[in-house]
This record gives C-alpha cells, sequence and structure tokens, in this order.
C-alpha cells in the first residue's frame, strides 16, 4: 500500500497526524477487503443458511469500511463532524462484525481471519476517534 | 425507482416501516447522485479554486449517502446499533453538504439542487432515526 | 430523481446528449438497488443454498451499476475510452444478473422485479453506447 | 493486507490461480487508495483550475479499481463474462489515469507516486486478463 507514500505528498496542511491516519486508511482498507472475501466464502460454505447474518453484517462492514476510507484519504475542507460521525459508525460495524464472525471462527478459517481485521480497524477507528476529539 | 417494488417482496419479516424505509433509499439515492454530480460541475466553475471545500463535502455526502442506501436495503440479520450509527453519520453528512451548497446556491444553480436534496435527504434520515430509536 | 435536473445545471458542454445521459444514469442507479435488495431478499429465501449464484450476481452488478452511474455523472475532462469500456462491462453484468434472476423469477418475486431493472439497464448502456461510439 | 490470507480460506474450488488473484486484488485496492488521495492533493493545489481532468480520472478510476477488486474477490457463481469485462473496463481507467497523472508527474509528487500505482495495476488485470482468456 502507498497509503503513507501519499500522505506524505499533500500539498498542505493536515489536522491529523498523517501517520495515525494512515496506518487508519490501510486497517479500513484491509478490513474492507477480509469482509468482502468472508461473505463469498461464506455463501460457498454448505451450512450458508446459518450463515445469513454473518453475510449480511460482513456486506454492512464491508461497504462502511471502503466509504470512511475515503473520506479519511481527503484533507481539503476537512470536515470534523463528518470524520467523527463516520468513524463512529464504522466502529460499531466493525465491533458487530468481529462479534459476528466470532461465532464461527472455529468452524470456518475466514471467519477467523475476518474478525481478526475487524478487530485490529475497530482499535484504529477508536485511537483515531480519540485524536479527532 | 423500484424501490417500494423491492420492499414489498422481501419474503421475511422488516423490522422497520417498509414504506418509511424505501422513502429514504429513495432520498439518499438521490442525494448521491446529485452530490456526485455536483463535485463534477463546481469542478468545471471558472471560479474552482473557491469550491475546494463543496468538492470535498459533495465527495464525502456521495459515499456516505451510497453506503447508507445499501445498509437499509438489506433487512436480512437487522442490526439496529449498525443502523443507527451510519444514519447519523448520513444525516451529518447531508447537513454539512446542504450548508457547504448553500453558501454558492445563488450563483450555481447545480448546488442549489443539490442543497435541496442534502436537505430531504437529511429529513428522511432524521425520520428514520426515531422509529430505530 | 433529481438526474435530469443535476445534468441541465452543468456549466460546460457535455459530449453526449443530457437526456440520454440522464435516462442512463437513472436506469442503472435502479439496477444497483434493485441488485442490492435482491441479493438481500434472496439470502432471506428458505432454498439461498440454490441461490447462490444469483447473490453473487446480484452483487457484482450492484457495485458495476454504482460505479457505472458515478463515470456518467461526470462530465469533466471527459474519456471515450473509460466510459466506453465501463459501459460494456455494465451491459454484460445486466445481461448476466438478468438471465440469473429470471432462472427463478416464477418463484421469486423480486427476482422477476430485479430482472426487470436489469433488462432495462442493459438496454440504456447498449443505446448509450451507440452514441459514445 | 489479509488479501492471501482470506483467499487460502476459500472452502471451495476457485477458476484462477489464488496468487494471481491476490496480487491484482492488492493491486487494485492500492490503486483505488492512491488515486482517492491523488485527487484531492489535486484539487488542493494552487493550479487546481489545470487538474480538472486529472481529478476527474482519478475519482474514475478509484471507482471502478474499488469495484473490479470486489468482483475478484468473490468466486462464488464465478462468471468469466463480467470478471472479463470489468477487467479490461479496469485496464483502460489506470492507464488513462496514468497517463493523465504523468502529465503533472514532474511537478506533482502525489501525481507521480498514483501514476506508479496505476502503471503496476494495469499490468496486473492485463496479467489476470491473460489467464481469465
Amino acid at each position: 500500500m502507498q497509503t503513507s507514500a501519499m500522505m506524505k505528498t499533500y500539498p498542505a496542511e493536515i489536522n491529523l497526524d498523517r501517520d495515525l491516519l494512515a496506518r487508519t486508511v490501510d486497517a479500513l482498507v484491509e478490513c474492507s477487503q477480509a469482509c468482502t472475501a468472508c461473505a463469498d466464502a461464506c455463501l460457498s460454505e454448505d451450512m450458508v443458511a446459518e450463515l445469513r447474518k454473518c453475510i449480511r453484517t460482513n456486506l454492512d462492514c464491508a461497504d462502511i469500511c471502503t466509504t470512511t476510507a475515503r473520506v479519511l484519504s481527503r484533507h481539503t475542507g476537512y470536515d470534523a463532524n463528518i470524520t467523527r460521525a463516520q468513524l463512529q459508525a464504522c466502529a460499531q460495524a466493525c465491533r458487530s462484525c468481529e462479534d459476528e464472525c466470532n461465532l464461527h471462527a472455529d468452524m470456518h478459517e475466514h471467519c477467523k481471519v475476518c474478525a481478526e481485521s475487524c478487530r485490529r480497524c475497530e482499535q484504529a477507528c477508536t485511537e483515531l476517534l480519540a485524536a479527532v476529539g
């Protein structure tokens, strides 16, 4: 990922720490990909009927992480209110998705890997929220 | 839009009123398209340098509305915590974008139309938030 | 939808017919929403295991239609090569999704409504492709 | 990124080489982030009026790469026609965006880093296209 390299090239001031921002974007992008892949892997399992809620939560979390990564990749015309609210929604989606995936982590390796990505992403969002204030 | 028709065909229970949900999804989808178009119209204006913040807020609002419309279009494995948090983020994005567009509504018709879409969308999100509880 | 109203406010030349563009964007936005809803409705059916391919194709078609609607909502710095290639991909996704949904249209009303949205969207993309040249 | 780890956990057959797929998804996800950041960095430059086409192409490329990464992260109910057409559209968007960014790479480091991400992504898409056939 070139997130940190791109962050360094931004030609004006950024209101938040560039390293913290870049780490959070990387966690979001990884989590979004893991959730998209986990939804599809769940869909292929024999017990798909028992994974409906997991698939749905994965799809929500993937969409929310992608959008949050985009918001955090923009610095021009910064609006702390949007950043804060979207980070809160994203932390919630990651918590819900981690909980749901953990219910199946013993049986499905994809749920285990995905739950770990969700946990890291939730932590990154929470840390950044503290910095946003 | 077939939002309401699709909502009626969902084969299980939906925790929220189907008409209210469909109206909100329609407002979100309209707002997302208006914001994408407004960002691009601003980019083409002679005074683009003075519209930087408007363009950025439009881009955020478009992404957030698209994601929120998707979350509200899913009913399987409903999680009120995700729905509520994403609706709050979306209402905030719409408020910020309406405010920003209104600064230029006298000069730019696209900002005027977009601000109206943002206002309707923010109202729909707020009404649905009350129903989510 | 304010697509046509927004299209009229664009302050510079547009290389394609504004009415045709607006109709295509509307068809794309409707199709994307229908596919997101159909994927979720399929996920809730008792026979979800037999709807795996339909769900997957719906998810692809939703993502591709959303992206294509955004490309067509931008006119600044028009690049016919991107527009053409993305329209071709979208027409293909709509054809595949219509075919897949039609396999279940007798049993599932959501697949019937979705197949019709896909067909209209494929036709709009094909008509616009002819104009792009 | 956990792309390769997630790819390994998919519980059924995948029609394409898992390593090649994972590398391509990683290139797409990186390119999408770089393009989102480059659009925003361009928007902040003093000479924003001369970067309009670059911003627009960045926005298209970001959307198209995100969608293509999602299509390639799904393996259930594989449809070579959708994969091929979306990869072709993505390779085109990356070529156009690389060309556009390269026009400003001497003046703007973000355009230089972004052009390199676009080039790698275009190569990955082209390599995968050969495998899709």
